[in-house]
């Protein structure tokens, strides 16, 4: 792939989670984008925790997820769209730090079905931590197919 | 249980429930606490959404892990905790339309774990739509517990 | 549906179970056909366990498992083929007991993709226990349909 | 870990191994007892297929779900026991091939709750190919715990 091509693909992802209202609740930024591989950021805040101050189980699947569909949506050719069939996470260590990583991966991507290892992780005295580890199972339209 | 136990209980989940800071910043309320039952509603609005105006799926997901883990969190002693182990989700129908609800209802509950049925519905045209459906494990610290 | 078309379908679903090697091994045998829904029983005996003499965990889900698929085969039309995507299995209870039941219940159906109910239960005493409870993704390849 | 040591541990865990009437049934052996890691391998044969001759969902994840468990109590002292919380597996490629392996590999280890990832792979013509790949929930009873 040469450059401009991947410049194309990381600003075709980057305009479709600019219209994603929630990452825009979440002060979410997409801040790696390669071939099957994303990377969302966002600064810990009050207004992300539970009852204990980590981290919501949830704001980390939001991140995993919207990281796992772009990852496949890198894949695939410009005006495709992704849909989540069903994401199961598994959440490890509590969530604490100043900085928060959603990860999606591309494990297998077939004509309708793709499959994402979704991870994530937080920053805490510099060091990063792996909170959530996951997997999610994405459907796949490229333009000109019907829609499932 | 007579109503003042019931209605202590209730207090208590909707106590923690105060302390999420993401509920505020989703504008979510807790609309029904049973034994083993737990309802949450959120207005839809575009803060909510992924690329298609559709309600995020983590958004959902957030929802309904906060439904299950007080679905476990109103049968257990005052003063327990539950931390979510993971949670399964499948998306079944776009979620569109103007009030969220997320459910989490008790399936099994034993000393350590507890086991989940949770649900998403969305209301458009005063009619609700199941949209997302799924299970969680929750693991239970009664006062006294020692921390897994 | 007419009584002659049911029985073509449960015949059409009979036929391609008994196709299946493993429920032979696991004398498996397919107890009721409804449209969207499956049971398979099989009788307990020692080759089922694992080291505590309890059902093994995967035998309960080779059972869920035939029986979400076959639910889901019984709602398409004659020469469609259905392939599991993903499954998610809880297991709620110890599985001990002379009878076995993977039980599979379709809760939406698409043009590609159908969701199903599983659920595992065993009887002991003459009384049945839910052991195993989950959710099941279907790949749905209708006659006509490209293979995904 | 001295070698006398490993060796103990490895034999305890074939011990229970082989005590699982399932594996039998499978014509399963353990072939690879490591710190956290072990394998399950087993020649394909008529008896473990579904209706398209593949090996069927359900064997994999058996081996899948037992290699998992067979992980966790590698790292766990002698007359620990190991129940499975629940199992999520995705099918990534028709699994077919003269040879099977299950494959467990612990993520993480708590007081109470381990993650493990599984793997199930096939031989085909010498090559090896993975076909599902999944993760999974681990009780851990320690000797003097209370059984949870």
């Amino acid at each position: 792939m040469t450059a401009t091509r991947r410049t194309r693909k990381a600003s075709y992802v980057s305009e479709s989670f600019r219209s994603q209202g929630i990452m825009k609740l979440l002060h979410a930024r997409i801040t790696r984008v390669e071939n099957g591989f994303v990377e969302i950021s966002a600064k810990n805040r009050t207004e992300l925790t539970q009852q204990d101050g980590l981290v919501h189980a949830g704001v980390l699947a939001t991140l995993m997820d919207s990281a796992g569909g772009y990852a496949v949506l890198s894949l695939l050719p410009p005006k495709s769209r992704v849909l989540a069939v069903e994401f199961k996470i598994n959440f490890m260590r509590p969530a604490s730090g100043d900085l928060i990583r959603g990860l999606g991966k591309v494990k297998r991507i077939g004509k309708k079905i793709a499959v994402c290892e979704l991870q994530a992780t937080v920053r805490k005295n510099k060091a990063w931590t792996s909170c959530a580890w996951g997997s999610q199972t994405v459907y796949c339209i490229r333009p000109g197919d019907a829609i499932g």
